[in-house]
């Protein structure tokens, strides 16, 4: 056996920084991958910007039978592989490859139903399936790479590192709602739940959206005065998450008003709303740091989107801080670890 | 138990043929995805043209800690997905991205040795590390994207079903040498060989080199009367695979002349010489169908590359024909099941 860690006593984290540390310098900073046109065709002339990202979706590790068919399985995933590009600035994607690995006894109906779901995802918000790979294997798994345009124009990326102090945090819709499903997937102990909410809440664990749509509502609400520059990732692994995300790659503060929590009204009355809506993940909404008059026009512009808080400078309690009527109180960051 | 066939019991071709359906028509005939510039920029302006290949390869399917080192691994891995924007006609890599998956107990040393392997193999032949995702799974994989750049002016794409008739096949080296590296390397029974023969077939098993230079070489000697129409394809699956491949997708039969192979000076000696050339595979090399003129002209460029046969009239033996001095021999199709 080689000596040194495994990647469970490393950590997701910290696997990545090392990762990082393969590619070029500030090339896995962010959601997904930028390919500006220097890499693209560094004889020059082509104008195209295009973003790549790729996300891995294991049987038991991020999908389950017990809580969600197959079709499902493909939609959520092309849906939050999407996600990313929308999270990076694309508009609408071009498409994507799918390596499909399985074990032999796997009913080809199961592979049918997700790609059915996937390309039904890729029918409603844009792509098509451009390729891929399948093997045998011991478990279930997509890999997908999705490729994604950057909205030309006066129009640029969002990253992560770009937040300034005085931004205002935007996000792009309601969260908790996709955890509420999953409880009541689960069956976790809840309130008596009307039908209907159930229903919602259960359609946006399993049918998650990629929001090109708030992509195209911020070029659009972009105020003349300004040039770009926009800070953002989506909320897959959580609101507050997002906001601590921005605000460790920017140098800055994120607070967080809790008089301005975008809760899903599904969760009204239940003790776990709070947490739920800043920790409960999978919303795939996006989360974004903007210049006050360019935040305000987004949000009268964006049904759904409001201001949540703003960007600081940088204190000595961490990167992330909740501001509760005025105290700051910090709060760890608790992504989702994979390989725990 | 949902109805129907397993994945084993449809078997690869008819599954890549089933998934085809969920994609573009003709998105799925090649070895990696075309991205023409009508995909990339429907708005138009862009003239690049991009190439995008996914491939996985999963422990116990694709290589063997028996067999293999961590970084061998990703050199491979990396080298196999580059081979195929080769065939497809690109004369370089952007990058690529890696999904990695692998259980929690894995060595940090192993997934640190596999990046070098596959950045060592980017650093000698093009292309950077783009980004990627990594979670915790049962079974260690790579699952890599790669995008390269189609050669631009007068080039185009490489495809399989473009052979014509009369066309003759040129391979573009030896064959049959990483099918002896993998026999040594299994302790295989073997003729006394000599120490550096077994190293140039370990070598040429654990360290393919993906044929940039071939693509170029194909460029340069094309001949002024002709436009651009190649068909091709790599040999990882074999030489009779891959040009059994071209004759399908063209429509063609494909005659390769026993008097002609390209066998790998190594196995001069062994009794499965002939056999190893034909169907060993892994030895990454281009198959390519080419209007005479071109096909001797490229020949005479590239070094080690040489005509093995012709393209045919579909005759109703089948597909592929090994011309034996005159006979015509019907030879199946026994390309690697990765089901199984």
């Amino acid at each position: 056996m080689p000596e040194g860690p495994t990647l469970s006593e490393l950590g997701e984290t910290e696997l990545i920084r090392r990762l990082g540390a393969f590619a070029p310098v500030g090339q896995f900073g962010d959601d997904a991958a930028l390919l500006g046109a220097a890499l693209l065709d560094p004889a020059g002339g082509a104008d195209l910007q295009l973003v790549v990202n790729t996300d891995v979706l294991v049987e038991d590790v991020h999908f389950s039978a017990a809580t969600m068919g197959a079709r499902d399985v493909g939609w959520r995933a092309a849906a939050a592989n999407l996600s990313d590009l929308a999270a990076m600035g694309c508009c609408d994607a071009v498409g994507l490859t799918v390596g499909l690995v399985a074990p032999g006894d796997t009913p080809w109906a199961w592979v049918e139903q997700a790609y059915a779901g996937l390309t039904e995802l890729l029918g409603a918000h844009g792509g098509v399936l451009l390729g891929g790979d399948c093997s045998g294997g011991r478990q279930r798994l997509l890999a997908i790479t999705a490729i994604g345009r950057l909205a030309g124009g006066p129009g640029g990326p969002i990253r992560r590192g770009d937040a300034r102090p005085g931004d205002q945090l935007v996000c792009t819709g309601a969260h908790g709602l996709s955890r509420l499903g999953l409880a009541v997937l689960r069956g976790e102990a809840l309130p008596a739940l009307a039908p209907a909410v159930q229903e919602r809440a259960i359609s946006a664990h399993r049918r998650p959206v990629p929001r090109f749509d708030a992509v195209a509502a911020l070029g659009a609400s972009r105020p003349e005065a300004l040039t770009w520059r926009v800070a953002g990732c989506d909320s897959s692994d959580g609101l507050a998450a997002a906001a601590s995300c921005l605000a460790l790659a920017s140098g800055c503060t994120a607070l967080i008003d809790c008089r301005s929590l975008p809760l899903a009204p599904e969760l009204a009355g239940l003790a776990t709303a709070e947490d739920w809506c800043l920790w409960g993940g999978e919303d795939f909404e996006l989360v974004l740091a903007l210049e006050p008059t360019w935040a305000a026009a987004l949000v009268e512009q964006l049904p759904g989107s409001r201001c949540i808080g703003r960007m600081g400078v940088p204190q000595s309690e961490g990167p992330l801080v909740w501001s509760d009527g005025g105290e700051a109180i910090p709060t760890p960051s608790a992504s989702f670890q994979h390989f725990g």
